[in-house]
């Protein structure tokens, strides 16, 4: 099969033919039908992000497919089950994979990002068929974006839950692929008003499609002034960075009511400063969320396939070409997601 | 002021004059724009449920209108001012008191249920400014039934909102005014699929609009087959039951899934009925929640000033003609809340 | 090996030689040190709890004792490693069994009670070295009650924490095994007061000794007010009831205060009758809990390793007489856990 | 009555003769046993914390005494009862407030820190009944602390309940009055094993003595890796920072596993960073905890009163010589409270 492998850091990826793997006993074999290209994959060919292990390895561990064969004692999917993978893979034994948070595993053996190889290729080995989320209506091309772009801001929405109090309002900072996910479940799983604040007035105006009551633009001198006028000077009860800059999380810090969360979604680089009586109120609860869970991705799914959830505008780009798509995420600009397929 | 007060249990009410009274220091006094007749009132008209206080006393607890005086102190509202009023008041000092959940008060001190005169009046004296929550768009003729007939199942849901899974679903029984507004908050606080019930068709189709995605006749010989159909053998994860009888209450225990839940909401005087390994699986939590909390009445209003919640349908009845639509809700077959205006 | 088995329900069990299993890849052999017997075995024997299998079986859920033998794989434990054994074992792919729940699992694999042999034998074989929980000081003999005695009461106190309020009191009813694992974590994870209740004198002075503040005879007429009388007529916060009939269910229900909650724990054989403005305050949250999490587990391993919770006087029985074990515990009057040791 | 004013920032506090209040409706004047003199009131004095109200004030929000005259309407206390008082005051009507979090107003009206006198002085206006715990068995002069030494500690740990899990351990940074309260209610409360640090030993000791099984030395060069090595790599659930420099912070951020959460308990002064794949984890949950609520005071005084919980040793000084209490605070080295007594 083909696959686009890292062999050295900080090149391109070498699309060639390698083995296609044999499913072992309990694992499958899917047929990628396409795999979503993650920010979080330049910071690991850039060596910003540095793997434990050696090279080559396939990327890619936002995937979706067909069952093309499956091991040994596998009951609950047969060849040709339309799938979306679950890619944060663990030890199954620490304390969080025990407690059901795998993709908190102390030894993480996350798809693309171990010893096992990526979806950027035709096939992808699975270790355990439970990792598979069955599909029935939706297409996997379209259905990729799920495991970590929907994923993800789904977590981070779903923990913040208990702070998300309707008579108080919510800000959401960055409205890239992940943050407009973010709008989309706080508007599912929540009756919070929505502050959206992105630097991009295009997106500006995809929140306001998505449901998000007011937005403010993220080079507004007065920004802070008037999300606290927005909210009465009561400050927000949930704030999400999905861009993760010092300076975006001290703006969602420093507009967050006692009692509120401030959430850092994603890899953005920054780091949070809080200092009580300074830049923070009291009881702000600060958290990066990693991810999600196997039964989160499940959950994520259910929406999407009753249509809960709309999907976000795609792009697909073919395997040949993935060194293309990594050079124009690079260089932003990119408004969703870019899934390569096969 | 005409208050129509209980003089004798198992008789009609008295529409007569009584003094209006003046408010004391921190304390505001409100004309009715609109009284909701609640159920509740039937039980204590026919003495099913006996109040521990000397009658006469005004009933009304779900009452809102606008602000005609205001004792010394009071600096939150003023003259003219349009808000809804919390109706659980409490002693202020027991456990529930102070930890926010007034209605739940070892010493009720309840609007129209204690020695505090009701909403079926042309005012009512409001012990605390801060029971009142000001409106900005709504009339409160049409926003009274949020003190009780919204709030009551706004708390029921929000209690169950760490069981709702969006890849389980969930069951709602009975769909008069209360369960309505179930329907409602599920559909705007979670992103489950919804399985309405009632023997009502045209109330299953009020449930359809409202977003419930799948509706049975409550008098389905196989309901309980259908539900766990619908759920492909799993059971619902969390079931509502707001008819509240001993058949309501056993089907809903019965399709509740392991680490689900059961919530009785509202005085149906049903018994509910739980035996593991007989009629019940295990860690299936019941609860008979009551009412709402001051700050829930807020996150309620909220979500209505700003459309995230519709209103429903109501009917206005003066109140001269008090009785007669105390007579209609004894015959049942009344659609929605009846608001009495004086 | 040497192994209990049930050949046919209501008939002794027969102790006979038996293959020993040989451990597959990732499976792992336990030498048995000790395996508790529990009380729901005589409801399986009994027929009262009929399995979905055929027979013959070998009972024993409650296990400890030394690796024997290693799969493929298996990395986490060696040969004369002591463990204690998690028993309920799951599917690993369903809904429980993908958030940490998997005693829960929708098709349960419980060691001793599905086609997986339990532990009233020499040796048994695991399915997942995940299972075994490693030992360091204590002996497995005596630790393995931990599995089941010790873990299903921690599970029952530890899902109650929210509701465990220092200014409030807790109600423990019924002193055997259980519930004397109960009162200890009662101590070590609250600071509430505590009322046990029991029958027997001997069985409430152990309480005492075990920290509980106060104790009363369950054959009290006054019990119900005497329990009131020691909260200031405010009820509890929390109860658990051990014994699990319909008396003792009901005691718990009509005492719990408002905002508490009511715990059944084991499979007694009560129902649980709940009816608001009758019998049960509104807001009383009922749950009867199921056995432990292997994530409990291992607190309840690392609570006794390290003496914050101390065992329960044991007694020992030889392999080859443990039908003499059963009609015992048939007789009642058992004080603690017998251990049948091969 | 005699009380000690500030008068002027940056000067000795002036012990004189001011009016005795008289109660009003619901208010009562407690005679002050005593008042501790905590940390936070030297910030004031040296207006590091600036208040925002004219001066003179009567600083002391760490009261108790007994009742010594009571205002209309109030019924719960009587001329001598022994209380203790909650100081936390807010203004019953903002969000924190009317949900059992007054200490976390929006408009603060805490004691001796707003328009409200405190109790270095002779007596105490308190402006509702329901803000006094009564002691039954308690000596108010040692029981002051309780008000905020041990309610500040309570509340941070048990807001950090879901975080302690006995097969991990908690870090305790910070051993004086309020990190000894810490490690006790830690011991009461959870069962999980705990590592203290102190730069002194004989605090050190007193933390073995309250049932800390680890203790380092926080001048150790390698205090982080033997925190790591006494956790077997895995990290502690749970880190208390009680003294909140950005050193001790960095140190309890960098030692928590995912899943984990920090506290910062005080007002150390220091700033929190955390920044994901660099000195934290993710899903490392901050906040720094706020004192506590009404409802806490009464579970700690509940504590206090059945002796589960043990109060610190108390050294006495006169209000005439309070500023030398103040100046030795102030050079550090006080091993616990000094409540001043009038």
């Amino acid at each position: 099969m083909k696959a686009a492998r890292l062999h050295e850091y900080k090149k391109p990826l070498t699309v060639e033919e390698v083995p296609t793997p044999t499913p072992g006993p309990g694992q499958v074999l899917v047929k990628i039908a396409g795999s979503g290209f993650c920010h979080s994959d330049l910071h690991v060919i850039d060596k910003e992000i540095e793997l434990p292990l050696p090279l080559p390895l396939t990327l890619g561990h936002e995937n979706a497919g067909y069952v093309a064969a499956v091991g040994k004692g596998v009951t609950m999917v047969r060849e040709g089950d339309a799938v979306v993978i679950f890619g944060g893979w663990g030890c199954e034994a620490c304390g969080p994979c025990v407690s059901g948070h795998e993709q908190l595993c102390d030894s993480p053996q996350w798809a693309g990002l171990s010893k096992w190889n990526g979806g950027y290729a035709e096939d992808i080995l699975v270790p355990k068929e439970s990792y598979l989320v069955k599909l029935s209506r939706l297409d996997p091309r379209r259905a990729a974006p799920l495991a970590d772009a929907a994923l993800t801001p789904y977590r981070a929405v779903k923990k913040a839950l208990p702070f998300l109090e309707p008579d108080y309002k919510a800000l959401v900072i960055g409205l890239g692929g992940l943050g407009q996910y973010g709008v989309k479940f706080l508007k599912i799983l929540s009756g919070c008003e929505l502050i959206a604040v992105d630097i991009s007035d295009e997106k500006l105006k995809i929140a306001r499609n998505d449901g998000a009551e007011h937005t403010l633009n993220g080079r507004d001198p007065d920004l802070r002034e008037k999300v606290m006028d927005l909210t009465n000077g009561k400050g927000v009860c949930a704030a999400f960075d999905f861009v993760g800059s010092d300076q975006t999380l001290a703006a969602a810090v420093s507009v967050t009511r006692s009692l509120g969360k401030v959430t850092q979604v994603g890899l953005g680089g920054g780091t949070a400063n809080l200092k009580v009586l300074a830049n923070s109120r009291f009881e702000v609860a600060f958290e990066a969320t990693l991810w999600g869970t196997l039964k989160e991705l499940r959950e994520v799914t259910a929406l999407a396939e009753n249509e809960t959830l709309s999907l976000e505008e795609t792009e697909f780009a073919p395997l040949d070409r993935i060194n293309e798509v990594c050079e124009r995420l690079k260089r932003g600009g990119v408004a969703g997601r870019i899934v390569v397929t096969p």
